[in-house]
């Protein structure tokens, strides 16, 4: 499964061949919509997408802030991404009686449709280059510390500008790693209600084992609907829906926000990736997915509970396995090796660049300071980027600690300048905030609990149990018996608590003492002293990265795209097969296929078919196409993201990549990676024949 | 599940009671055979072992060199021991046709019974004390080096002597740490036959959620039949079955061989294991159990090749985490620093004592050169003792190459005296070695190269992809590709290559190139380095931990016992239940509780009944003892020793602990902490009326 963090990789046995392409007319890039690879197309394809083509297809892309990409399919604010993607909402929005994640959803009628808890779609409506302003706030002879404050004092200014000016949700997005700053303006929707998703089973046939694998029969969708006003929001811009799927060698355009590459790190902050920060997050997601197997394993309703934990760290857990064992294939780093030596010696023979050469040596200082910097900050500050959904850092893993910490943060920061604060508190991201802190996710005790004693437990082994900060956040008690404490003492399950104590001031919260906001008081320092070390390096890292695109631009010119940042990419490619092991595995597979998959395995989990699939088979045409690959440059983020033609038609979406695919992390190569999408046909033909859900078809073939 | 390296753990929400116990009059101890708690029987319970008493126990007691305890219960070689004692056999046995550990298994006639592959049982005939010989071949001013060879060789001497004298396998063992040796000669038994075994989900009935839980309702059993010469052992001792169990609150004894205890290690040694050792043999866990999870869901067959490597690997993980639990509680942990204060006090009172408080500081320094040294010993040289069975280390996981190294170091090691070999290689452990390496275990190319490519890539995570010692492992190729060309290209899945090659010499088997022995001699040299550093370490600890144990033997009398150490032990304990969260837990559960527990899971894994047990129910008396628990002092190795009654008489095979008791490790409690046995009336009960093995039922009550 495609989505931001949730890339899948399946650890299992596998030979890389790979090519890795030298030729401009590959299908390589995930492209900036302001920048977007006319020259590719048109030499290529003999294409060439008017202003017009382009703005249709950005506004009818939709980023689902959870982690993954969508688009509108109606006038009525019909938004159509992944089964996984919309699996965080479907997790939260369930209950004892209701288990929508495996058991799927569909609203006969717009009365029927539910509110989700917390989710929130961005749509892009414009970008602006900015770089002058943010790279001129950082003066020379700065240090370190003063750049990063200036330089995010100039981004705050910018959003919070843009976002008095036109309303919209304005994000500063820092691209080449520090070499450009582009101002990407959203329209955010936060009432976002859950229209159809079908059991998970089928969303996520063959489940482990076939995830990243190819051929596939998964109908991983989710359909949602976006209001305003309580109303079903009237949308200018969406995707008209080709019930036939694409053809075997189509060119096809795929519009999503790819999360995160590393194709343009040097080789040393490749290195340290390799070396410790995948082992690290490894050992992190094997101790989770072991930790709620064996809770889930427990009761039916554990199950429940910590479905969607578990599929995404099971899903983590593949991509960075993936990624890790990409890394270690020599010919993999030969190849990363020779890219840097192309660029470095083209610098070294302009004049002009060549004390662009000590910016290298630079990163890899700076990245050893992260590095030895790393325990604290993961620990103690966060783990994951604000932008996609911050659950806390590893030492203090659930939501109650999650809630403290923004409460405790939102009072601290809010007394400071705008431009000083944390971005997860500037005026400009408020909204988003408080959509987070003030969701109606469900809070279990005994799973808050758990997780609390887990990741204690992990922090007293990482820095030992007589580490001054261990018993201090321990507090002379065992793991268990401080999460207990803390987790039944806590008055924030409550929203309307939260809602309470989000409006006081610092030391109005103090006094309320609650605990685990006293907790999170008491790690404050240390937290905000690692996050100052990381962004101190992080801003010599800005620099020396700029440096190195500067030179790039100039001798690769315009022809090339930023590493992905989970915003709006433009991404090609043609729909084919690919052989391997001698043999030639076909584009598409289809209805036929999937049952006789599930027949090879007695129908056993994790291919057994709902019984809804088993009741319905007469009914399907089973030469339908189900799902199909092409060469289009996608990653982690693209999850959910449109397919369309050169019509600008509807033709499929994106779900996941192949097992050789995982290399595109690092460096394109379409020998055979593979993106895998499901066939807009098998998402009619499913609709109406097994899901009795005619009138969804209808109006997503524009019958209504 | 208790077994040696196999104790099991829960990891989930609980509350630690403690009652550390003072008092001499509790039911502490695993005692010595030649050193039994005499008085202490006599003073609580009124009862005097004789020595015929005592030395019929032992006899029939039986050590499962791969890692548990049984007993010998007909005069025909029958032997009992737990199912998944014996899982690790059953395993091996198996094929794609007979999945004899899922489904188990039952001879209605001699005849029918199967060999095992590579099972050795030894019996206890003799212990001699042989401290003053091993001791004084230390002289003073030697170096760690030379002190560790002399003490080496002067065991090995002792050990081939006695293995010449009188045919017995001859062991010394170092007790106390180092502060007492001796002689164990052991009987030993390698021609075993399986007899019966149910199925694996009636001895492991609730899984992984009520592994470490009482009430309980497994029937953990196995058993299996000695053979001398072809023709069923005659057996002199051996335990009489007494059919009806034990009564609530009676007095009864256990004979096993626990594995490891940290009762006598120093604070700062347990700190160490705290910090370091548990997590890091957590996380190996983890990742073992992830892989093997992953590896069983995509076909049966894989599920089948896996089974007793995953079931095995989640069992010690939760053995580990619960150890962990206990050592991050701060109860527990006061307990054993006012443990070490009370000695520590008493030492330094004493004059005679006063240089032994130095001791302390020696095992610190020794502790910590250890966990310097701890990667290169762990990833190169081993991760288990070699008592209980080599699986490689961590580098280097697999059957493929611990066979090369087998082959390596039998022709390298040869050459040498034997005072100066690896113990493996000793002349008195050349009939273990052979039955090990010329094993008909099946190896599987794809689960080999699995598990080989996930400990390369641990290992390049480990020490950084670009360390030499890695790159000279990996050969310029992915931990895949390199795992691939290995086991390919490697001959030693055949026996008859094995037998071969363990004749040649150290030439002669260099010239044989076999790949996987090449690799085996490319990291020898680093891999005895590092042995070499821990044996040194380790002997300065041997000798800090005999003054320590001079001055606690001089203070506190005989009345003590020395840690663990997979040898024979004597426990005793009053069968009764316990309070918890105020309610009473009784000591025994019934059939009629089984079948309760099942349904209130609506017989769904991991609370499913076997087919056989559905359909048979009503031939069952309900009301039949099915487990219960005593408060006897037991830890992991001690699974499948007999409970007996002060008549010597078989009445209940211990398999587990309770939660509770995962204290033991380090400090005994009996407040809750609880052995969890199989009542011998449930055995006879389901032998009859479910596996119609009448004929097994009679021969165990003698009726034969």
């Amino acid at each position: 499964m495609y989505k931001w963090f949730c890339l899948q990789f399946r650890c299992s046995v596998f030979l890389f061949v790979v090519g890795i392409t030298t030729s401009a007319l590959a299908d390589e890039g995930m492209w900036l919509f302001n920048a977007p690879p006319l020259k590719q197309l048109k030499e290529k394809y003999q294409f060439e997408p008017s202003p017009q083509w382009l703005e249709h297809l950005q506004k009818s892309s939709v980023r689902f802030n959870s982690g993954g990409s969508g688009s509108f399919v109606s006038a009525n604010g019909l938004v159509i991404t992944n089964h996984h993607v919309g699996a965080d909402t479907l997790q939260k929005m369930g209950d004892a009686q209701h288990n929508y994640l495996r058991d799927g959803f569909y609203a006969k009628t717009q009365a029927d449709e539910i509110k989700s808890t917390d989710l929130e779609l961005n749509v892009l409506m414009s970008i602006e280059d900015v770089t002058a302003r943010v790279t001129s706030a950082v003066k020379p002879g700065m240090t370190s510390d003063q750049a990063s404050s200036a330089r995010n004092a100039a981004i705050a200014a910018i959003e919070k500008e843009s976002k008095e000016k036109t309303g919209l949700r304005s994000d500063v997005v820092t691209l080449y790693q520090g070499g450009a700053y582009h101002l990407y303006r959203y329209k955010r929707y936060d009432d976002v209600r859950l229209v159809f998703a079908p059991e998970q089973q089928m969303a996520f046939f063959g489940g482990d084992p076939d995830n990243f694998e190819y051929p596939r029969y998964d109908l991983d969708i989710c359909l949602f609907r976006v209001y305003e006003n309580g109303q079903p929001a009237k949308i200018e811009h969406f995707l008209k829906f080709n019930s036939n799927g694409p053809n075997d060698g189509e060119l096809t355009f795929v519009s999503g926000s790819p999360g995160k590459t590393d194709r343009q790190l040097t080789l040393d902050e490749m290195a340290d990736t390799r070396d410790r920060y995948l082992p690290y997050v490894l050992n992190m997601f094997y101790r989770r997915e072991v930790l709620e197997s064996a809770y889930s394993a427990r009761s039916f309703e554990n199950a429940r509970k910590a479905r969607e934990d578990l599929f995404g760290d099971q899903n983590n857990r593949k991509r960075y396995d993936g990624y890790l064992a990409g890394l270690l294939d020599p010919q993999i780093w030969s190849a990363l090796q020779a890219r840097e030596k192309k660029l470095r010696d083209a610098i070294a023979r302009d004049s002009k660049f060549k004390s662009t050469l000590s910016a290298y040596d630079g990163i890899k200082r700076a990245q050893a300071e992260i590095a030895k910097n790393a325990p604290v900050y993961n620990y103690l500050e966060q783990e994951r980027p604000v932008t996609v959904g911050y659950r806390g850092p590893r030492a203090l893993s659930g939501n109650l600690f999650k809630y403290a910490r923004l409460l405790l943060r939102a009072a601290d920061e809010r007394t400071k300048p705008n431009g000083e604060r944390i971005p997860t508190f500037r005026d400009s991201a408020r909204e988003s905030l408080e959509l987070d802190l003030f969701s109606t996710e469900p809070i279990y005790d005994d799973y808050e609990i758990l997780r609390l004693t887990n990741s204690l437990t992990d922090f007293a082994s990482q820095f030992g149990a007589e580490n001054p900060m261990v018993q201090k956040v321990l507090a002379g008690k065992s793991p268990h018996a401080r999460a207990v404490e803390l987790v039944t003492g806590t008055k924030l399950k409550d929203v309307s608590v939260r809602k309470d104590l989000y409006i006081k001031d610092v030391a109005a919260l103090q006094a309320a003492h609650d605990p685990m906001i006293d907790l999170a008081r008491m790690i404050d320092g240390p937290a905000r002293q690692a996050r100052k070390i990381y962004d101190a390096q992080d801003e010599i890292k800005k620099q020396a990265y700029a440096e190195i695109a500067k030179a790039r631009f100039a001798m690769e010119g315009a022809s090339t795209y930023p590493d992905a940042t989970f915003t709006l990419r433009l991404s090609y490619g043609t729909v084919r097969g690919y052989e391997q092991d001698g043999k030639q595995v076909p584009a598409f597979t289809d209805f036929a296929g999937l049952y006789q998959r599930a027949s090879e395995h007695d129908n056993q989990p994790p291919f057994n078919l709902p019984q809804r699939w088993i009741d319905k088979k007469a009914n399907l045409n089973l030469s339908t196409k189900f799902n199909f690959v092409s060469d289009a440059d996608i990653i982690g983020g693209n999850s959910g993201s449109p397919v369309v033609n050169k019509a600008n038609e509807f033709v499929g979406i994106i779900f996941d990549g192949n097992i050789q695919s995982l290399v595109l992390d690092c460096i394109y190569t379409d020998t055979q990676a593979r993106a895998v999408s499901v066939d807009s046909a098998a998402i009619i033909e499913a609709l109406r024949k097994v899901y009795d859900a005619g009138a969804l078809a209808d109006e997503l073939e524009g019958r209504k």
